[in-house]
């Protein structure tokens, strides 16, 4: 082993031999230890989420005890992995929203599916790579299963592609990057530069403000983002888009993407999906859908055909993480134009494994190294089939409509039309403003709703997001914002 | 409950009540049977990974059977959890590039340390949205100090901000942004076409090519990466990245950034990290030193020097789902300059909860809705300290020097100076050509090695990324190279 004294190597730690580091038991420890601990984790886990149920929806965090807890964290020295899971756990009891609890009808965060914790422990445990279709062919497989039955579920053609992505916002900004790519032969060499005119592309006022974000880091500028006026329920009024277009064109501006939305965070509204793709193929625009919440609304026979017109989409964004119910960090960019994509993404590095017959995905996507993320839906989808996801939506709806009656017998005025699970409601008459009543049923910790500002009023936002709640759970939130208002008066 | 047949709220699934879906058990299995399924996973998972490490490095798959296997799930009815799970598990058995395996000398996919997998298992449990620092203030708050304490360690001052992201390139991408904001008033409303020539930045013809997409992404185009020349040792050419630099500023362009590599991927090469600091400065350019896989050298006091340098960075990349052993989507993105990330990623929308006291992540980085991924380095961190990490990077670069004189007694030539963990080298003269030896030592399962192509010659590429890799390994490694040797005869 004198061998490694070798200067000539450069190597800093020299020799080795009786001074060979021994691998850390806190990073790998023995089996039986990550055995015990895992079967620790199992019960403090049931248990934990168990005691939110009964617990407040909101934090109960006491920031001053929560701040000296985590100086102690230096990592100056080890500490047993036993106590800080422990400590952790209590954070995360007292420290975030409850989004397991059935009275979380909050934004779109679900009570994650089973299945989909199943996949994250599987994933971590081989902690596949997913750049490469050589060195993960299973995963990848499974991958591309799962997005080809959820195509084929959303209508979309059979040669439509796509991948997994962290979330909706890559997902947007991946079918932004692709319609310039498509539709400016220079974008992919010279960029936003190689444009005759400065582009922009057309998504409603209600739409998710991520796509300004999106804009600027797409190098167009969040200039580049039209806002179309919507029809008072919160849909893109066409008339408006094509006019918008046909202005953005006389003052020399080049249009290249309609970006509609099939389910929007305020009021869950879906733009008229059919026309905006009439008015896309008439301009010869890129077609996009976002339906990151609401395009799981295509697991149920009766909830698809609100979604018409989804199947017409070059591209379309259905987040997994949303209402399909897996843990955070699951999106998925679907695409029936599937040859923009290694237009978009290409790239050849020496260091990777030969292509083989399957596309490689990052060659193929925004993401290099990529976690197994679709097998979170491919579990959920293969033990519950369509059929479970259809009646988690349909409840969902269900619900929706149960309570938007509740509150009108309460005196509240419904003003979406709650056709998926979100409901938008103005108070009774006279009632104090919506803020304060949002602030005092938090402050109770009953349930979780919010504030939102839809078609330019303040109103109060719900929505069914956990496939547990009940009728009950639903009649509590009714009597929380009465004892809301009435401390609001 | 007839209330709820009330048309106007234009719910297409009319009255609930009798008809009002049961919650799936397939979504959400009552605690016995996710107890059950859990305890199930325990001993399975560890089960197989024990079997990875005695089977082969690489996927002995059988895709016909794969593919059958895969068809059957068509999603139509539902299965029973249990048999799905095993099914899969057979398959990552079968059917990755088994990172877990002791001789996987690969990319810089990390055999998952013990504690991040736990956090994965909390993560996926509690599914805290880290979009929100009110929403989930002990998370966001966790991932804060994790990111503080990186950047003490990397010698980053005092006011260094940032953010976990989805693995390198996003965190790439960031600084991409960041750059382009910071060095153009008028990019982020009008895009790539507010400069007044074609922007540019630099890196070295070593560096990882996503820059390319990177640069095709933030639509500035794939013309605007300068691939600057290196020195025979993997390591940027200070010289000619200064010509560059001026001969890009006499035609017209418009130099941004400088992006030097601390750890490249062909060869674990560190650029001139002081002498590319002096020259971004003295030209007023962002600095970024991406630092992927290099940076947890940070952790080891002996290690450290190589990285001089980093602290004079603007910003940083460093993955925890490389060297940090953390599990796969974990990218970390440090800035010296915080008041960047809220200029690139700020947006405004009704529906989020109220800004706090804590920085929101959705407004200073690229994701919206995110995993809690950061505490996996958090929980690794605490159990085992920066010296476990220490200790875990020293044997990595410890193993890598012995397998350099390994193979130069084998009659290999080393090419690149390991002073971290990757090794490059030449086979024996006469011997046959290095892709045949890589695949014939892929084809005997012994061990996991990559071709690269390293300074313009085509070398073997071998990894330590196991940290429970032994010596005994590596001498295995050697044999099965030289065999491969004589089968390639």
């Amino acid at each position: 082993m004198s061998a490694f004294s070798d200067a000539a190597c450069g190597c800093p730690v020299g020799s080795i031999g009786e001074d060979l580091p021994a691998p850390s038991k806190a990073l790998y420890p023995p089996a039986g230890e990550r055995r015990r601990i895992d079967g620790l984790l199992t019960e403090e886990l049931l248990d934990a989420v168990a005691r939110t149920e009964s617990g407040p929806t909101v934090p109960d965090f006491d920031r001053e005890k929560f701040e000296a807890g985590l100086k102690a964290f230096d990592f100056a020295s080890p500490k047993r992995l036993e106590d800080v899971l422990m400590w952790t756990i209590e954070q995360m009891l007292h420290g975030i929203v409850h989004v397991n609890h059935p009275r979380y009808f909050g934004l779109f965060n679900p009570a994650p599916a089973f299945p989909a914790q199943c996949a994250d422990r599987i994933a971590a445990a081989f902690n596949p790579q997913l750049a490469s279709a050589v060195t993960s062919p299973a995963a990848t497989a499974i991958e591309a299963h799962t997005i080809a039955a959820v195509a084929k579920r959303a209508g979309l053609p059979p040669q439509t592609s796509g991948h997994f992505t962290s979330g909706g916002s890559e997902a947007n900004y991946t079918a932004v990057i692709c319609a310039l790519t498509q539709s400016c032969a220079g974008y992919s060499e010279a960029g936003a530069r190689a444009f005759s005119g400065a582009p922009a592309f057309y998504v409603s006022r209600e739409s998710h403000l991520a796509w300004v974000k999106i804009a600027h880091q797409a190098g167009i500028g969040r200039s580049a983002v039209r806002l179309i006026g919507t029809d008072g329920g919160g849909r893109m009024d066409p008339q408006l888009l094509a006019q918008a277009i046909r202005s953005d064109r006389e003052s020399g501006h080049i249009p290249f993407m309609i970006a509609a939305t099939a389910g929007t965070t305020n009021a869950g509204a879906i733009d008229p999906l059919t026309e905006c793709a009439a008015i896309a193929r008439a301009e010869g625009l890129w077609y996009h859908i976002d339906a990151a919440w609401g395009g799981a609304a295509i697991a149920s026979a009766r909830l698809r055909p609100l979604l018409a017109g989804i199947e017409l989409a070059d591209s379309v964004t259905i987040d997994a993480h949303k209402w399909f119910a897996a843990t955070m960090g699951c999106g998925m960019f679907l695409t029936a134009q599937p040859a923009i994509l290694p237009a978009a993404f290409h790239v050849s590095a020496s260091y990777m494994p030969p292509r083989g017959a399957m596309p490689d995905p990052y060659v193929n996507s925004a993401q290099w190294s990529r976690r197994f993320s679709g097998l979170r839906l491919f579990l959920s989808l293969a033990a519950g089939g369509w059929d479970a996801y259809a009646r988690h939506v349909e409840k969902s709806v269900a619900l929706a409509a149960y309570l938007a009656g509740k509150l009108k017998q309460s005196g509240w005025t419904v003003v979406n039309e709650p056709s998926l699970a979100v409901l938008c409601a103005l108070p009774p008459a006279g009632k104090n403003d919506v803020r304060s009543i949002v602030t005092n049923v938090l402050a109770s910790g009953r349930a979780w709703v919010s504030a939102a500002n839809f078609e330019g009023r303040e109103v109060l936002r719900a929505c069914v997001t956990h496939g547990e709640t009940t009728e009950e759970d639903v009649d509590e939130l009714v009597y929380a914002l009465e004892a809301a208002q009435a401390l609001a008066q």
